[in-house]
């Protein structure tokens, strides 16, 4: 009888958790639990559905149980609640009353949107952009709606207004802080990115949290500070916070940020003492900054992706740990790509360190190679030390590499003479200028001190 | 009176350099000889002119001389040569007559297209791609020729058969070597490339090295090894050899590898002693690499570049050192990106190291994201270390970031066990996979052992 696996959660860190375990053990029943219906997607994918860039919600979906159960011999449960867990018994117990014992279980049980505490938000007509579910049902509400009314500046934000607007709806953005991106973003460049989807006709209400939701039996308008706005949808696009509810049933030691803390091993923590049975990975959990000594939240897809791999072998016998992050992060907003890794300059406060930034505006190919378009770089770096802690860009293409790049270099604790001296730009007219843009800005901090 | 700084060569390496002096030094005399009429041009964007990718020749040139003169005060002298040098007693003579004497001497007299020693290579018809001058006399050529040899298969001899084959002539290319790209590029990769040239319809004639150039009062035709080939036009793309006739005036010692031997100053050496007078740039340098311990040949504009920086700083009386090299590499080979940095596996043999060799294909997007055009990836890593040593890429766009990513890891000598575990990628569905084509094939590579 093998290793009896048990997955809370279909996401990606979930689906990576259950066939990294059955590719370390051959052996092992591996068995997922999901609340969805559908797995195997992503959910970064339903702002380019809703705007049309992707045909549809079933192109977004990879995979069904049917191909885990024949290709990776992985048993999938849709539509299951699993209700309570026990960790010292080691058993999951579902909404069916029925429990089942495991020899390891992975909780990827991710992360839900956080709804403000006001009062409306239960109202038909206000969503979340979250499972396919979300995405298919704000799809239908877009078939009749004339206004929508964002709620939230972030990424997803950003990606849902210019979709709704592409769609043809009215779009207003709610910010309770005074720029885009807020946390991730520096001030200048969210200037950049606010200005041009204000260019494409969306608006913004900044600084105004949000007071209420109204309607009689729908949403009719949603109250920000001083404003009201008439609208026929609301998107709550609010950020996500992790799951705690079966972590808590689990008796899981939080971590400040409100996550489950985890060792390196991807492990949790009962009042201190590691919980050798139960792996996690994804949302759910807080992991460690890889420029700041500290707990992090790392909400990707990418990060989901790689601590389910850990995950995955862990349970199933093997050793793999995860590493401190810099949670580089990229977006597509309408025809202008956003990027960033490691801290912004208000992440940097909050840890306390004092910044240098430099700038940097060029083009993504030479200056006479047609098609080219703008790329502003910026770089932050300790005041102190010179190392290279941050950077963010934005250009209309070609920025996905160039994101990675920095991010090795801060992984790797570069300084920024180091960066100017050694860090050499591969260079042909259509793809890049002599010096990057990327170089210039390192030799435009460099020159800060 | 200030510093007299002279600078022989207006490529890249010569304007970076002079204007680096001029930064450094604001009462230099900082004067530039060239044997050139245009200026501040890069020579790589020559086929892309021919191609029609880029509108005409005028487009490539960035600055005449009149605007080094009243921004930067940088006299030019275009169309001079310099017929000797004497570093006894600092002095310059021109092919006049005229005898200048220096402070600081900047030699950035680049290379020459190495010419194979066959009969017929001086005959009318028979092109070279170095000069914008050169590009202008195919340009012309091409107007009424319906027919060309290339000879040679790198990075350039393919660019310029994609621009002749789009301009409508029949392309054949004649390369010694069994592979295209021979010396940077594998043969799995090279393959790739070379099936998709033929697809355009351009010939290879591989494994023959050209044997002679036949015609009466003009090119008529190409012999390599046993076959003939009727042509209008020849475009020799057969590697750049070091431009030795000043560094040996001079008196300068040349490395094995055929280039002048120069401190990590730029310095040149006579007999082993170095000259602290003479600072040099460009495709007339060896350097070292920054993989495998020794000399290496870096002859790419970006290498210019950053060559001219360091030494315009040290003519000029500042300190800068240039590093060792990984040389990344990148083509746009029609719609065909391909890209390189580090080791090839032949310059790894070279070197005596043995490797590991890991791929992946994937896309540039999502798999559902439409537009995403195919990504290959390969990397090479040193079999006993576990260091990856080499990367190379094929893809339609979004290469030139990700040769960059690569390069940094090599350069902080990374193995790919740590790249797997560490190294994050930024992930949106219109610019990347979840986890990118770069961290799957570090995954494959980490498997092989």
């Amino acid at each position: 009888m093998g290793r009896k696996i048990i997955v809370i959660g279909s996401g990606a860190a979930g689906m990576t958790a259950a066939s990294a375990a059955r590719k370390m053990d051959k052996n092992a029943e591996v068995t997922v639990f999901t609340e969805e219906e559908h797995i195997a997607y992503s959910p970064c994918a339903i702002p380019f559905v809703l705007e049309g860039s992707i045909k549809d919600f079933n192109s977004i979906i990879m995979h069904d149980p049917a191909f885990y159960q024949k290709e990776r011999d992985i048993t999938l449960h849709t539509r299951t609640k699993v209700a309570s867990a026990d960790a010292d018994k080691m058993t999951v117990t579902l909404s069916t009353g029925e429990t089942i014992s495991y020899d390891s279980l992975i909780l990827a049980t991710g992360g839900t949107v956080f709804i403000p505490p006001v009062e409306g938000t239960h109202l038909p007509g206000v969503y979340k952009v979250r499972y396919i579910s979300d995405g298919m049902a704000i799809q239908e509400a877009m078939q009749t709606a004339k206004t929508a009314v964002i709620v939230g500046a972030g990424v997803i934000g950003l990606e849902m207004a210019v979709a709704l607007k592409r769609a043809g709806l009215e779009v207003t953005v709610v910010e309770m802080f005074p720029q885009v991106i807020p946390r991730i973003c520096d001030a200048d460049m969210a200037e950049t990115v606010q200005n041009y989807c204000e260019s494409l006709g969306i608006k913004f209400l900044m600084n105004r949290p949000i007071g209420a939701i109204k309607g009689e039996s729908k949403v009719e308008k949603v109250v920000a500070g001083d404003v009201e706005i008439d609208c026929d949808m609301v998107i709550m696009a609010t950020g996500i916070r992790a799951n705690l509810e079966l972590p808590k049933l689990l008796g899981l030691d939080i971590s400040p940020l409100g996550a489950v803390r985890v060792s390196a091993t991807l492990q949790p923590y009962r009042r201190g003492r590691l919980v050798s049975s139960i792996f996690l990975a994804g949302d759910v959990i807080s992991c460690e900054s890889a420029v700041a000594p500290g707990p992090t939240m790392s909400q990707l897809g990418s990060t989901a992706v790689r601590q389910g791999r850990v995950a995955g072998i862990n349970a199933s016998g093997g050793y793999a740990t995860f590493p401190a992050v810099l949670s580089p992060w990229i977006s597509q907003v309408g025809d202008m790509q956003i990027a960033g890794t490691g801290l912004s300059k208000g992440l940097a406060d909050y840890y306390g360190l004092s910044v240098m930034e430099g700038r940097a505006s060029g083009l993504t190919k030479a200056r006479y190679y047609p098609g080219g378009t703008k790329l502003d770089v910026k770089l932050l770096a300790d005041r102190e030390t010179h190392r290279i802690i941050g950077a963010q860009m934005i250009g209309g293409e070609d920025l996905n590499g160039r994101i990675n790049w920095i991010s090795s270099a801060i992984l790797k604790a570069v300084t920024v003479e180091e960066f100017v001296n050694s860090f050499e730009n591969a260079y042909c007219p259509p793809t890049s200028m002599v010096k990057d843009v990327v170089n210039l800005a390192a030799e435009d901090l460099a020159s800060r001190w």
